[in-house]
């Protein structure tokens, strides 16, 4: 367990649980718990995550499972739940239940993504609308319930705890698109990983399922044949799937749907019926989230 | 999640909810949702457990992890989990926190249960005390959480919810021991596991770190050669192993060691302050699971 929370990285769950207490008036201090509630939490699924994606590092670092074996990543990731739960309901007692059930559902619904991810990876036909809601379940509604889970801090009534979930939902959503875009296009050093994994790996993020319905003719084909292709050199893979991206005007179409869920979560930060200023650290939280160039 | 449920089971844990809460006037029908919690909690860890086990039959169906593949069967364990705690909040919202508390620190306990139980596993020098502690908390905890689970559901006050957990470890305890007993000397039948599979894997049960200890001479040379043998014919080394347990009076030591926890479970019983015909149907269904034959 230590190894992994050692590792660092950004924090930004944990985040938007304090600036989302914050501006309903509850202090850092008292809203501590249940941020690292949900960075263990999210700690969890990424131990377990990488067992399945065979991940020999993280963040620049050895695995849990490389470093300590199958059998105690598996145990480690299996008592990680249970710690981020009695951090969740350490504080606040009589906010325990509600608290608890968003949560639990949030954990439900990444298991579930993460099983839809699992089956995209044998399939060619995934749909816009079905990547939409593996993304949504596996990365948007923990973004989403770390912003609501801050807000039940508070006295709010449900109304805008759900409004700041929705926010969360769209934010997640342009998150992961972004997440997309930069994984192809991206710039070695900021992004941190390396660029074009995805093409590699054939994944089925939105650019590929996208390219894959608009192709025709000699894109298709060729589309289809560097996917199905078994031996390869990997940068040619990359190079020649990033020119038919472009060709096809893919980064136009992604860029608008980013800017699109973006706006979209802004225009429900606009409704929420908080002081401005209040919102203003979880918005320019989104506009560094988001500011990434590409 | 429904193959490992539908494999039924003695459904052991349930039923002690819904005969705590019943004795402290639940319904049944008040109480479901938490015995079913704790069955899909438990179920969850045989899932995870036979990936570490590397087990190809559960109850003799084909397990989890072989059926549907490893990263299948750790996300299958992992949703289990949430979906647990989903139904032990479910009713009862005032009691939703101390449930919660009471489930988390069982969770966590039983993974480390789990984390001793796999390093002992490399160790040759695991002493009674220690093996107890494993048990407490991989086998014990869970049996004990169920009952006090049940009590929380009604108004009972804290000291009798935490008799009725005494109460569970120490049947849990005995529980185990006899399992440790059964496994090595049990009857075939109405076992359901193969005889002798703690010897073959030289499972540190009570039997061996006894039998280490107490043994010298001849005894202890035979005893270290047969669990440092790497090529035996299994059924000589489960007779060799039995027949040493058996001139160490083994069988007479575990007996009494299980009697032991059984008499103390009975004492704390005998302490909680609740009509006797209300306890009946615990006491009873302790002298059926500890009323095996051995």
């Amino acid at each position: 367990v230590q190894h992994i929370l050692n590792l660092k990285g950004k924090r930004l769950r944990p985040l938007m649980v304090l600036l989302s207490a914050k501006g309903f008036g509850i202090s850092q201090e008292n809203a501590m718990s249940a941020a690292v509630a949900v960075e263990i939490f999210h700690n969890f699924t990424l131990v377990h995550d990488d067992i399945m994606d065979k991940a020999e590092l993280r963040r620049g670092t050895i695995t849990v499972h490389e470093k300590y074996g199958l059998d105690r990543a598996i145990v480690t990731g299996d008592a990680m739940f249970p710690l981020a739960v009695s951090l969740l309901i350490k504080t606040h007692p009589e906010k325990a239940k509600s608290l608890m059930e968003v949560f639990n559902k949030m954990a439900s619904e990444v298991m579930e993504g993460q099983q839809f991810d699992m089956d995209f990876e044998k399939r060619l036909d995934v749909s816009e609308l079905e990547y939409l809601e593996m993304i949504r379940l596996k990365t948007a509604v923990l973004l989403a319930c770390s912003l609501k889970a801050g807000a039940l801090l508070a006295k709010v009534n449900i109304e805008v705890a759900n409004q700041l979930y929705d926010f969360g939902i769209n934010l997640g959503l342009a998150f992961q698109l972004q997440d997309d875009l930069l994984d192809s296009f991206g710039d070695q050093k900021t992004f941190g990983k390396r660029i074009g994994g995805d093409i590699l790996a054939n994944k089925k993020t939105f650019l590929l399922i996208k390219a894959m319905e608009s192709a025709t003719g000699t894109f298709k084909t060729d589309l289809l044949n560097w996917v199905n292709k078994k031996s390869f050199i990997e940068e040619e893979k990359i190079s020649s799937i990033k020119r038919i991206y472009n060709q096809l005007n893919m980064k136009e179409l992604i860029r608008n749907k980013i800017d699109y869920y973006f706006q979209e979560s802004i225009k429900i930060m606009g409704k929420i019926p908080v002081d401005q200023n209040k919102k203003q650290a979880l918005v320019e939280l989104c506009n560094q989230i988001l500011k990434r160039d590409y």
